[in-house]
Order: C-alpha cells, then sequence, then structure tokens
C-alpha cells in the first residue's frame, strides 16, 4: 500500500533517489541526508502509514532486525533508535520511519531531554487497569 | 538467557514487582514508575542483552507489534518510539528496553535536541559504500 503524495512512498517507488543501505520486499534503509550524526540512518516499512499504529504486525517484524544490521555494519557501541508519531513529538515525514542516531560525542548525535514526573502509586496502579483492559 | 544482576532480569522472573500490561515467552510490557508522561510504558525483550545489536532478531520480531497495542490501548496520537544504546546515548538500565513515552503536550513526554549538520554528498557517498560492503 503506497501513497503517491509521500516522498517516502516515492523513494521506495524510486521515483526520488536515496542512498539504499537495505532493501527486502518490507523494508528500506537508506541514509537520512540531514543527519544528526555521521551514518543517521532511517529504516522504513514499505507500507505506507503515518503512524506506527497504521502499519499491520506483519509489516514490522522485521524493522529492528534491520536497524540491528545497520548499528554492527558501523561497529557502534552508542546509539539510539528513534521513531517519532506526531508533529509535537517531532514526526516530519508521515511515513513511518525509525531513525538509527549514532552518538559519537555529546555534541553530535540526538539530545535528549527527560523531564521525570513524581508518579502516585495509586494514579498508576488506576491507568494500568485501564490500559490493561484495553490491551 | 538472562543475568541475575540486572534488575530487568529479576523483573521478568517476579523477583521485583512491576505493573504489567503485556507478557509472553519473548517479550515483556509494564509501566515505567519515573514517567515522563502519563502511560509512560517499557516494551523489553525476556533475553538479556544490554544493546539492541546484543539480541537474537528473533528476540526482536514481538517487540514493535507490543509497542503498538500499547499506543493502541492508550488511543495515543502523538508519542515517541526511543531505546538508548550506552550512557552517552541515555541508557540507564543494561537490558535493552524501547520507551512508549506519550506526548500530550509541549511540556511533558520527550524533549529532543535535533543538530541537524550540512552533509557532504561526496562524504556521504563514501560513507553509504563503507557501511553496504559491511551489510
Amino acid at each position: 500500500m503506497q501513497n503517491a503524495a509521500c516522498i517516502f512512498c516515492r523513494i521506495i517507488k524510486g521515483e526520488i533517489p536515496s542512498m539504499k543501505i537495505f532493501e527486502s520486499d518490507k523494508t528500506l534503509a537508506f541514509l537520512d541526508i540531514g543527519p544528526l550524526s555521521k551514518g543517521h540512518s532511517l529504516v522504513i516499512p514499505k507500507h505506507h502509514g503515518a503512524k506506527l499504529h497504521d502499519i499491520p504486525d506483519d509489516q514490522l517484524h522485521e524493522v529492528l532486525s534491520v536497524a540491528k544490521k545497520i548499528a554492527i555494519a558501523q561497529g557502534l557501541e552508542n546509539y539510539n533508535i528513534l521513531q517519532n508519531n506526531g508533529r509535537i513529538a517531532h514526526q516530519v515525514v508521515d511515513h513511518v520511519h525509525f531513525h538509527v542516531i549514532p552518538k559519537p560525542n555529546e555534541q553530535e548525535g540526538l539530545g535528549i531531554i527527560w523531564p521525570t514526573k513524581e508518579a502516585d502509586k495509586g494514579e498508576l496502579q488506576r491507568l494500568l487497569e485501564e490500559i490493561r483492559s484495553k490491551m
């Protein structure tokens, strides 16, 4: 399933060139041309969908194995795997993509802000019941 | 394969309590007790390994499907999937874990700093050949 207006679908079809690292029937991986660090790559399911929950399970099974292959090929020890859903969560292209971002030093790669909150145990327990009831 | 000293392996064994959302033979998911936002959850392969590249492929296939289930159960539209490898890349527990982090607004959830660099096309092309030769 592809979307004619989607830049990543056009890359998959070969209408737009890309720096391909890996390709199978379900998955494509290529270098990010606006990298956060040397080797920053993207792994995408070929099935078009804007967000993770739009992609059928069988189109997702290979994604992490491919990300792993890319990390191993580059001999990475420090790196982040990131997949953003929604503008507010930093998603720019509306076709699910997993970033493999090498973290060679403090300055390069992904910067993370981690605003942990104090969690109320009772609230967590209620939330847990609620999520469980919907799984 | 588990590690007696690992806090997540101890959670898997039931030696330490956790707020379990999902469990199968290969995968466990539970609420993060130091959440970045309401519903912040962790999905882990039961196979012990510090980093993504330490986990066998067959132990990874289910992870994203479980993350997806958690997003759907919470009705999330905006969220980040994040997996950190190495201290410098913000990893705290040395057992592979995928964060599912709801992003309800600008203040809560994951904060991201995105220091994009200008990439030289020739350098990218050389890097591509190098990575490809090792895949």
